[in-house]
């Protein structure tokens, strides 16, 4: 398994796609050779398919890859099969996960990543999907989409662009209470908050957290006060939670 | 109809719940003559619906009306056709629209309501339920729920908790993009962004915007500028919105 799932696709000040990222995507692209990438942008609402994909095939180029957009081939069954590795947008996870049940590709992409071990880099609505189900991302519910649950490529929920401050003043749920709520009605699932800026990785069966920033991840758990890990500290126990 | 749509239950500062509305319910009340409220708090996860009922039960006191929650009835149908109207807390969106579907209170309530009249006031969640569906609410999908559509006593959606400010580096969605993808997505939609402190109001026919602090309603429609109204400036165009 070669899993990336990054809480967001550009930092604050106009960074590139992913650049944040790059030095673990170039290691990932050692390890796995991946050249042929298929990029899922259906989680893409306000701006172009093909405007992202040239971005990503151009960013992509330095790791020697070349990015084909699903959107753009006769066969996105065939072309899963056939790419080494998948690039999955952010964006709204309500429309990414419903065009994935609807178009059929959810077993597809799991046989891929799971059976092959092909390449899988999401972010923010991309890093959703990976988690068993959709309930804990930040997005609204812009179709009425009757399947919450996604692609289960780890056992836990994942909750990206992750993030303590709030503004002053307003009273609607902080971030940490909405989380609390899901493990009221949850108490058996775990919810790892990924600040942005961050990933977590799965390689072969390994977990590991990642932080360009500095910023811990934060795993929260039913009736019990949050717990914070850094870069380098094991969170493998994530894995065995066993959903 | 009499219906009441709270943005939010307490502004910042930690007044009393609903107290920023007490002179727009004064008014409701002396025009319905509603003494006996029935309290709906299923979007309630974080606190108890004891300790809200009875403060409900003390804040309403001041207007002569006796507050029962419908968890303690024995028979909700019956209770709701008894009631001179309903309270219908904030919490989770999901959570309560989920509630009132499952435990079949959808039916009734739009009867009380629509035939008979019956005065709702509802905040935040509550605020959500009345709009056609919940696709905008800002609430986590903490429950699988398959069925978006809610009492659908206005035509037109609502934003409750709308706030234009955003949190300096974040690159989360504002909540002007949401709605903006949202509309993308239902360009036949408009959405009412009503900011904390402010309230739509139904009375007949005749719909209103209320605001204890001068923010105004931002509406929004598919591709193009959003515009504010402001108090006493007439929205009544929404209720032919048509859905």
């Amino acid at each position: 398994m070669e899993i990336m799932l990054f809480s967001n696709g550009k930092v604050a000040g106009n960074t590139e796609l992913l650049e944040y990222g790059y030095e673990w995507i170039e290691s990932a692209m050692e390890r796995t050779k991946a050249k042929k990438l298929l990029f899922i942008p259906y989680a893409m609402i306000r701006s172009s398919y093909d405007e992202r994909a040239s971005q990503l095939r151009e960013a992509f180029a330095r790791f020697g890859c070349d990015v084909t957009s699903i959107d753009t081939v006769s066969d996105p069954v065939r072309a899963i099969e056939e790419a080494d590795g998948f690039l999955v947008s952010g964006g709204n996870t309500w429309v990414l996960n419903k065009m994935l049940h609807d178009l059929g590709l959810v077993r597809p992409l799991r046989k891929a990543i799971l059976m092959h071990n092909k390449l899988y880099i999401g972010w923010s609505a991309g890093t959703n999907i990976a988690a068993p189900t959709i309930r804990t991302t930040n997005d609204m519910p812009i179709v009425t989409a009757a399947i919450l649950p996604s692609l289960n490529l780890v056992p836990f929920q994942i909750n990206p662009h992750y993030i303590e401050a709030t503004i002053e003043g307003h009273m609607g749920e902080t971030r940490d209470e909405r989380i609390e709520e899901f493990l009221v009605v949850n108490p058996h699932e775990v919810v790892a908050g990924i600040p942005e800026g961050t990933m977590l990785q799965v390689s072969g069966r390994t977990l590991r957290y990642f932080s360009a920033n500095g910023k811990p991840m934060k795993l929260f758990r039913a009736a019990q006060e949050p717990c914070y890990y850094r870069q380098d500290e094991s969170i493998q126990f994530l894995m065995e939670h066993g959903c």
